[in-house]
Parts: C-alpha cells; sequence; structure tokens
C-alpha cells in the first residue's frame, strides 16, 4: 500500500539527489571526451548548475516515471538531462545580449563570475552533455528507449520548443502580441521542457500511447499554470523572496497573460489551469499523487 | 570492381548532398516540437549552416563509413549531425565575446545579418537539432547504433572535445603555452570533431574494436594534419583565398605550432602526419582510397 504523498518531503530528496549527481557527473572525468576537459568551462559549468535550484523538471521526470512504477533511483538520469538543458538556458538567458541579467538566486550570474565567452561554452557543453547523459547505458538498458528519451528532449528544446520560445519572446519586446501569441511563446519558452520531462518520466516507464497521451495533457496544463504564476509572482512578489530582479517583465515592455487579463482573472485562469491538469490524470491511481501535487504547488508557490 | 577513387567529385558530391539534406532539414517543418519553429532562429540557422561549407567532416563520415561498405546515402544523417555541431561552433565562435568575426566565408557572420541573441540561439539551436537527427529512424534503423552515434557526437563536442579547446584556445590567447599545450588545445578544438564524424561512420559501418581502433588513429592524424595545414595557410594565404580574414593568429597573440616551429619545420611535420594518417589505414583495401585522400588533401589545400 501506498503511504499518503509528502511533497515537501520529496521535493527535498529529489533536490538533494540531483544535486548530488550533477557533482558527480560534472567531475572532470565523468566529462569524457577524447581530451582532459578544461577547467574552467567545468568550473562555470559547475557554477552555473550547482546552484542550489529547485530541480522542478527532475522532479516531474521522477513523478512521471512513478506513475508507471519507475523508481526515483532509475529515473534519476534522465532527470539530470533535463536539469543539465535547463541550467544551460539559463547561463545563455542571463547573458547581456540576453536578458542581461546580473544575479540568478542571488549570486552572480556565469557571465558575471567568469565571463561573457565562458559562460556561451558552459552553455553549450551543459547542453551537449544532456545528450551524453540520456547516451550512457547507465540511463535505462534499453537503447531504444534511451535514443526515445534525446528525441524527446531535442524535439522540447529546440527551434520547436524551448529556443523557439525564447526567440519569440525576444521578438515580443517589440510589441503587438495577442494573447494567442503570448500563449504560443510561453508554451514553447517553459512549457516545451516541462512537457518534455514529464514525457520523458512516460518513455522511461513504457507507457502505451493513450497513457503518453493523457501526461502529456497534465504537462500542457501544468506547464501553462507554471509559466502564469511565473508572470503573477513578477508582479507580486518581492524581488527578496524570488532570489532574482522582480517587476522586470513590465520595466523591459515584455507582454505577459498578467498584464493583459489583470491581476484577479488572471489568478482564475490559474485555477482553472490546475483543476485541467489534474483532470487529465484521473484514469490513474494514487501513484499520481506526485504530479498532482506539483501542479497545486505550481499555483501556490511563492517563488 | 571499385574504380579509381575521384576525389574532387566525391568531395563535391558529397557537399552538394549534405547542402540540400541541411535545405530540407532546415525547412520549418522538421525542426519538429511542440510549437511552431520561430522563423527568425530557423533564417538564423540557415544563414549559419546553408553556406556553400565544404562540408569536410560530413565527408569524414561517408568515407569512414564506406570502408566497412556503407552506402554514401545511408550515412548522409549523420553527416548531417556532425555539419550541424560544426556551423553551431562557426556561429557562437564568431560572437563579438569569443573571436568577433564579421566575415566568413565573404558573407556577413550571424551576429552581424542578424543581432547577438539571436545569433546565440541559432547556434543553441542547431547543435540541439544535431541530435535529434540521429535520433531519427531514418539515421540508421538499430536503435542501439543511433544511441551510440549520440554517445560519439556529444563526446567530441563537449567539455573533453571541442568546446574544451575552444575553452583553451581562448585561455592560451594570455600566453605560456607549450608545445604540448597547443597540441592539446588543438586536438580538442578541431580534431575532437574530425575523430567523432571518422569514428562515427565507422560506428554506421558496426565496426569491430579494433578496426574502430585503426580508424581512430587516421582521425587522430588527420585532425592534426587539418590543423596545422589550417595555421599554415593564416600565415601563407591571402584574406581573399581563405573568404575570411588571415594573420590574425599572430594579431591576436594565438600561439599557434607554425609559430613554435616556423614555417619550414612545420611543413614537414604535416608531411609526416599525413603519412601517419594513410599508414593507420593499411589493413584496409581500395575502400579507404576516400579517407587516404582526404588526409593528403589537408596537406596541400589552398583555403
Amino acid at each position: 500500500m501506498l503511504k499518503p504523498y509528502d511533497f515537501a518531503n520529496e521535493v527535498a530528496d529529489c533536490a538533494r539527489s540531483v544535486e548530488a549527481a550533477l557533482d558527480r557527473y560534472l567531475d572532470r572525468a565523468r566529462l569524457s571526451g577524447p581530451g582532459p576537459a578544461a577547467e574552467r568551462v567545468v568550473a562555470a559549468m559547475r557554477h552555473g548548475s550547482l546552484n542550489g535550484g529547485k530541480r522542478l523538471r527532475p522532479l516531474l521526470v521522477r513523478q512521471a516515471a512513478q506513475v508507471f512504477g519507475v523508481s526515483p533511483e532509475a529515473s534519476l538520469q534522465a532527470g539530470l538531462a533535463v536539469e543539465a538543458v535547463h541550467c544551460y538556458s539559463l547561463i545563455h538567458d542571463d547573458l547581456p545580449a540576453m536578458d542581461d541579467d546580473d544575479l540568478r538566486r542571488g549570486q552572480p550570474t556565469v557571465h558575471v563570475a567568469f565571463d561573457e565567452a565562458t559562460a556561451i561554452l558552459a552553455g553549450d557543453a551543459l547542453l551537449t552533455h544532456a545528450f551524453a547523459i540520456l547516451a550512457e547505458e547507465s540511463c535505462h538498458p534499453d537503447p531504444a528507449v534511451r535514443i526515445a528519451l534525446v528525441a524527446e528532449l531535442a524535439a522540447g528544446s529546440g527551434a520547436g520548443g524551448m529556443v523557439g520560445g525564447q526567440m519569440r519572446d525576444i521578438e515580443g519586446e517589440k510589441g503587438g502580441f495577442s494573447n494567442g501569441d503570448i500563449e504560443t511563446m510561453q508554451a514553447m519558452k517553459t512549457g516545451a521542457l516541462i512537457r518534455a520531462s514529464v514525457r520523458m518520466g512516460a518513455i522511461l516507464g513504457q507507457a502505451d500511447p493513450r497513457a503518453l497521451s493523457a501526461m502529456t495533457a497534465y504537462a500542457e496544463a501544468a506547464g501553462r499554470a507554471f509559466q502564469l504564476a511565473d508572470d503573477i509572482l513578477d508582479v507580486t512578489a518581492t524581488s527578496e523572496a524570488m532570489g532574482k530582479a522582480t517587476g522586470k517583465d513590465e520595466g523591459r515592455g515584455k507582454q505577459t497573460l498578467v498584464g493583459q487579463l489583470g491581476l484577479e482573472e488572471a489568478r482564475r485562469t490559474l485555477e482553472a489551469m490546475v483543476a485541467d491538469a489534474v483532470m487529465a490524470l484521473r484514469t490513474f491511481g494514487p501513484r499520481a499523487d506526485g504530479l498532482r501535487s506539483t501542479a497545486r504547488y505550481f499555483a501556490t508557490r511563492k517563488n
């Protein structure tokens, strides 16, 4: 019999596992290639990834895998790959040519702590090693599963996913975005990697097409909720609670749903998104309680 | 019976196939992800990759695969993935924070034709899609082969390969590099991807460990020859013949083997590297003539 799902404990345990596994992986010896990894780029990769992040994407991989009976240990490596992609995207997004942020989680960003060239290279290397991590036999014994994970992560991260969303976001700063354009941009910029995380968990669990489709519906609703909550926090939270600058969306003319809908309507929309996410899991039993808790957490988080 | 190997024809045919296949792949419809690919980033990916390059890395994939009886058509997709990685690395290397180059093959570089943010994202997307290309079933029917290709490309491109070499190159501009340091840097910066190209061809051909080891020895010697020839050309060729600025290594204090050995000794060393590369192929018959021609071409090319 399953114990009632202890969300806070699960989040903390997952974050600890990811931090420790990233630390082990980023040990120079593991960054295999024909030559010895350059110490400076490895130090920058560590700075940009071993930073006490919440590790929500590996949590989603783990919780989605759990729906199909896959243990947290067996889903950790796939979660690590998604987190490496997330960390690379933050390093590149923080660059002067992009969002030009000096602080992340209260620490200097990678291009401030090192320099721009090193930050570009550290991001490139984290992205590259995400795929190396998925290719290792320890990720899953079946090569067909591992290559499906590679395909899923690449689709979520590329021009039709995260990178495409970031491009649309930059273009949107010029103005003229409709609500639909904002939703497409956000579905790609943050939603695509959340979607890939959930689907990678399902792929690890060798979910059948119907289950994969339900998991995808969950992921898309949860991803929308995550982004809308982020936009609401940008308006309402203090910079101290977030560990980064807030109020910056309006400051740089970024168009968000909160700006278009107003705060009250945005909060109602957020509730509806969470309800959609939970509804998508209705055919799964208590093994999906993790995913249910995470969707609710997305709407209530304070940072 | 095999015809005598027609190198010029093979190079031209391979370049044409790669250009056409990249064009098809970068058609928006193929850049699959959960959302519609952002047109601006796709345009920048096209600018940075459909530029009449020599496509030497896909040529190496093709020639290495041919040693094991794999047809040019069957090795094209793996070659495409390597070329996508090569093109991403050029886009990022040209950025103001890195080499700050305005011209490549006589055309404005991506950050000049678009802007820095778009160039960073286009590079990120090309790197990501390289792995998507390898994950497609059309790359090779066996998932075990496809995942081995992913592992090989990631190892060659990451912190222990190309990116690590680029980091060392930047650090080397501060001076104090020995001949050994320069060779390590170059073996990683350009050698690692050349090595991966040859090994990926051998992996497509499901080479046994002994054959793979001979192919690796070829690739390492050919990679050294390629880089030394590049350094010699930087000293001796005109900017017009190269389609990019020359003489810039000395101008920015980059340390190269030519600087350390002198031009005459560098030319003798180059000949010895080509001889090593050809020697590594001694157990293979006429099917390895392609690789032999390419090693010789590396030492005699004019641009």
